[in-house]
């Protein structure tokens, strides 16, 4: 379907036939401020609402669609556009997987880019810090790329790559997070969840709570591991500071030993610790999610770790949906969804 | 194509083929902090680099596209998503659009939604004011709607509403916004501009700046209505303020004699000044944008001021685009189009 001429040109690719688009809110709580209000006076918040702390969702439904739609929810600092073009002009997974027959929902989490009205006062900082993500993204070493790093040497595609950053608008707060994305199940129906970094964790609880998730996807899960009350690993120093295992009652760990779960891990993660904080950060989470998966399975469950190098895929960053290989990385996950019956 | 069963009830929609989806970031900024970098410690900001102040941007190509694409820019407090599904759940100018063979460019003005990485530190608050909002775009005089409006009464239309407000994450800047739009223009070529209230203005200047812009539609703009040096009509006092014109370079002002233009305004926009300043306001914004019309015309241009209630469509609101009777305003901007040929 897809002529790619050479990585970032493609060429001729078919049209995409879409039954239906849109987008919502969905969950969210309202604030009302006593009083009344008056209409002459309507900055004065006095017996005004606040309708706040939803996600938004822009959905995509294919033609002839298969049966589960796929929840994609990025991680930190980022919003749907995780999913969506590559910093080097190519398709990302909400075109890749409609082509593939999927509905597609990408989520915005409260307060954050298009769901950025919160109930809670922030504030914005504009400290320079891209040279952090791109170490901490796993890049390469500011300012030299990884050799072999799946991500263009295209000067514009590092500009695209750092514009798709955003803050949050309210405190981050991840019982806000997780009924809003649990609500939007509510609202569709069974569906495969498809998690990056932060939102990994968050996923785990998404799933604990709304049977409706039928599988999840995880690329780069970065915190948030639970385990049941008593089995939780000791924190693993890194450069990054501690990661701390999460305990949770048995009886809500064992939701997650219902449903399939991949999690996907790319390359450059060093194997002994590393003083670079960008790195260290991902060899001990990559270490947390061993024992994760192996709890998971030690309860019945059904989960996999892919580490993408010991399968002899190389130079995958922390976005490997969107890395410059990223058709191959959506087989991966094409192949995982075909073997559970979630496609 | 459409079958309309009752307002909010579409069925069996056609599906829509589309060549080609995708977004990305345009125009902005990049802000470098003196020092070196130490990758040891990557919250220090010393020699990092801050990506900001640009457009965010989400476009479709349908199969068999018309020529010109249009631009949509949303208004004050609002995203892209003021072009996508109604807040009743039918489809918005973005699928309308795209279904009439547009390609359809939405943009998030810099410092907003998916385009929130500023340059410049911000705060959010958190204050509630959603019946400001429901007065100020006309919906009625909270709690009760307008006889006849064209906003749907269940009660999930108006939490909708609500919730499709998003914050500034930085202070606006309307130079910084006019820049990135100008780039979009730049980028992607000749097209037609649509505007709504805030980006009315803003709009204005985009279509002085950049000649690409060959069509300017605009919703009820709010203000930066400009005049030639001397031509200015003194401020309009209201009851929400005064609204003052805007003095360019007669050299300026002429470049938006070259392109078609029209200007639409909803109903309940009151005649005689009103002690309600959601009212009030629109009042001396019809009246300014009248005088506008008369001056594009005065030297020689070419612009249409339509007050939809005075050819005989009633109970719009500030959005007209997505009340319920948008396939119908919709109807309209296709004439347009047509008469001027944008299409």
């Amino acid at each position: 379907m897809a002529a790619v001429t050479a990585p970032g040109r493609v060429v001729e690719q078919a049209p995409l036939v879409i039954q239906a688009q849109g987008s919502f809110a969905v969950g969210g709580t309202v604030v009302r401020q006593p009083g009344t209000f008056d209409p002459a006076r309507p900055v004065m918040p006095q017996g005004q609402t606040l309708h706040g702390d939803h996600a938004r969702v822009f959905y995509q439904v294919p033609q002839n669609r298969r049966q589960l739609p796929l929840v994609m929810w990025h991680g930190f600092g980022q919003f749907g556009k995780t999913w969506e073009t590559t910093a080097d002009g190519r398709e990302g997974y909400q075109t890749i997987f409609l082509r593939r027959g999927f509905p597609v929902y990408l989520v915005d989490q409260p307060r954050r880019a298009g769901a950025g009205r919160s109930t809670v006062a922030g504030s914005v900082s504009a400290t320079p810090d891209d040279q952090r993500w791109f170490n901490m993204f796993r890049l390469g070493r500011w300012p030299e790329f990884f050799a072999g790093v799946q991500f263009s040497r295209d000067a514009e595609a590092l500009n695209q790559y750092f514009r798709q950053m955003v803050p949050d608008t309210g405190p981050f707060d991840p019982q806000v997070a997780t009924q809003a994305v649990s609500a939007l199940f509510d609202k569709i129906g069974p569906g495969v969840l498809v998690t990056h970094s932060h939102s990994g964790g968050l996923g785990w609880t998404v799933a604990m709570m709304n049977p409706q998730v039928r599988g999840v996807v995880a690329y780069e899960p970065g915190s948030g591991f639970v385990f049941p009350s008593g089995e939780a690993p000791p924190a693993m120093p890194s450069a990054a500071g501690p990661l701390e295992a999460v305990e949770v009652a048995k009886a809500e760990f064992d939701k997650l030993t219902r449903v399939p779960i991949v999690v996907f891990y790319g390359d450059n993660i060093p194997a002994q610790p590393s003083p670079n904080p960008g790195e260290d950060n991902w060899r001990v989470r990559l270490a947390m999610a061993r024992l994760w998966v192996e709890a998971i399975n030690r309860h019945g469950g059904d989960a996999t770790l892919v580490h993408l190098p010991q399968i002899g895929i190389r130079g995958n960053t922390h976005f490997p949906f969107s890395d410059l290989n990223n058709v191959q990385i959506a087989d991966l996950m094409s192949d995982f969804l075909a073997r559970k019956n979630l496609d």
